[in-house]
């Protein structure tokens, strides 16, 4: 499989992004995000995704020159406009102000309403940990999973991150609220793999492990089936409330997927007078998990962020595998 | 079966609370909370713990007079000291402050250690959304499920609640990180049940929808596999290293659970200029989600809130339903 650098990735973004209309600062931390998504692994929010991105950006999905403004500060929560602008940059402005407002009220929250797709959300609990801040951030998106006992697509995947700044590797949770997302269940039926376990129904509402039947039938299972169907309702409820933007249901009005909700709350972990305990309780808690004791050799025993860091590693090592067909699609971009 | 009217059961409750040693507002209010989580249809939580939350109190796991005490005063966050009190009233307090601090700041944290047994999360969830705030409460517990591919329980199934109000029944979410608790699955066992899904691994291994087999191997399911295993370790550290307090492995250390971690984060949306559209906004979801049909006529689909809020109304028409012999215990205690 042919592997490309980091570097050369981030530079070729760079060079397109400039030609749709970015500036300078705003294409390279852009396309270092993007090219920073496939370097962990999640392709699939990186070079994969990356020509749709462009698209959108060529197609005025994506307004190219937007910069989110401050609608209302209410103290240490405040509301922002995303006004149709790049998902990640507006994300990155979203994750720093509630940084910001951390730092002066202990928590800082900021609500973005009328933003656009994140890509891969792990990307500002990793920004947020490197800073020393703990965040807790989600989004909601259009419908993709129906209710549990429902027939219909009506929740969102709505992904929620959690993230702990940790010296030896940051715990970084991401996951959406599906039990499989399409690309995965694409990445499974590819391979000609059955799923784990059950992913969703088929047409006739068995459970099933097969990929390409969820994918026909349109119905992933939530996370702990009534849980997570649960779950998605009011992570949806909650990014459109507090930012004032559009719900699932809204959202799904579109054409395509836009002017999405997000939440984003930061913690300024420093300011507390225990700050210096805080590296030797995570630490242990890690220790204590890795210790659980294997189910079988092949289970791996991984706390959220792990398998990415380790992924990150060696690709920075060896160069990022990529598809070559999509690569050389950029390089002609 | 046999019914008790609620203010029957909150003055028995009451009567006994006194006796134990709590003062008169404290008893009423504590009384108020483990009456209404049996009115609900959570006895586990409510009549049937009774006794064993009695009991504590009678041992001095838990102390009947301490209240809670501010350590850190860092803005629109505070770190609090349960001082080993009784669960119910320290949530309660720690919502409170919550609250007045989103009154202050729009959005307020209280991280709370050194708490006990909240009994029934949704209470608080409650409690805030009447009041007309929003709330994300969680708790760690002690371990009680494995980490995912691991043999030895190391997780908390550390429940979490989100609760967005309406007029017309508030969405509350009210989830622990386990498929099943262990309340579910000795109810399955005793009614001869097999569960809906798979809930744990049998001691050999092997996925099963047998409660018994589940109980016997103490490896109950996370919510969505990997995924909850994943959301229960971060949300344990979340809680114990905003409050200062004990982590779920901490906690495994004692001999039995207590001194517990808690974090409330409540938002006070009528600060926003969209607030009187926030109720409208609810109720479009909620319908759009009961449109979405019914995949079969046994299937219900359900806002989280729904079901408790018809049994609360029902229960408190016709009498609380009451296991006997626990009701003659409670009696004679």
């Amino acid at each position: 499989m042919l592997r490309v650098p980091f570097e050369k990735m981030h530079r070729e973004f760079e060079r397109i992004l400039r030609e749709v209309g970015l500036s300078g600062n705003r294409a390279s931390l852009c396309a270092r995000i993007l090219a920073e998504n496939s370097l962990v692994g999640v392709s699939s929010h990186g070079l994969n995704r990356f020509p749709q991105f462009v698209d959108a950006i060529r197609r005025g999905i994506v307004k190219v020159d937007a910069e989110p403004v401050k609608l209302e500060a209410l103290g240490a929560w405040e509301r922002w406009n995303g006004n149709s602008g790049l998902g990640p940059l507006n994300a990155v402005s979203c994750t720093k102000r509630s940084m910001e407002l951390a730092r002066e009220y202990g928590i800082g929250c900021v609500a973005l309403n009328n933003t656009n797709h994140w890509m891969r959300g792990g990307t500002y609990g990793w920004m947020a940990a490197e800073a020393g801040f703990q965040l807790l951030c989600w989004t909601n998106t259009k419908p993709n999973m129906p209710p549990w006992g429902a027939r219909g697509n009506r929740l969102g995947n709505n992904p929620l991150v959690i993230a702990v700044p940790r010296k030896d590797g940051h715990v970084i949770l991401d996951m959406a609220m599906s039990q499989y997302s399409y690309g995965n269940l694409e990445t499974f039926e590819r391979y000609g793999k059955k799923l784990q376990v059950y992913g969703g129904f088929d047409t006739n509402g068995q459970m099933t492990k097969d990929p390409s039947a969820i994918i026909e039938s349109a119905r992933p299972f939530p996370i702990g089936f009534w849980k997570g169907s649960g779950l998605a309702l009011v992570l949806d409820l909650m990014a459109a409330l507090l930012s004032g933007g559009l719900t699932t249901v809204q959202i799904g009005r579109k054409s395509e997927e836009y002017d999405v909700s997000q939440v984003f709350i930061a913690f300024d972990i420093s300011k507390s007078n225990r700050s210096e305990l805080i590296n030797e309780i995570v630490d242990e808690v890690i220790e204590d998990m890795h210790s659980a004791g294997q189910l079988s050799k092949q289970e791996e025993i991984l706390y959220p962020g792990e398998r990415a860091l380790g992924v990150r590693n060696e690709n920075l090592r060896k160069g990022i595998p990529v598809d070559e067909s999509v690569w050389q699609e950029v390089l002609n971009m």
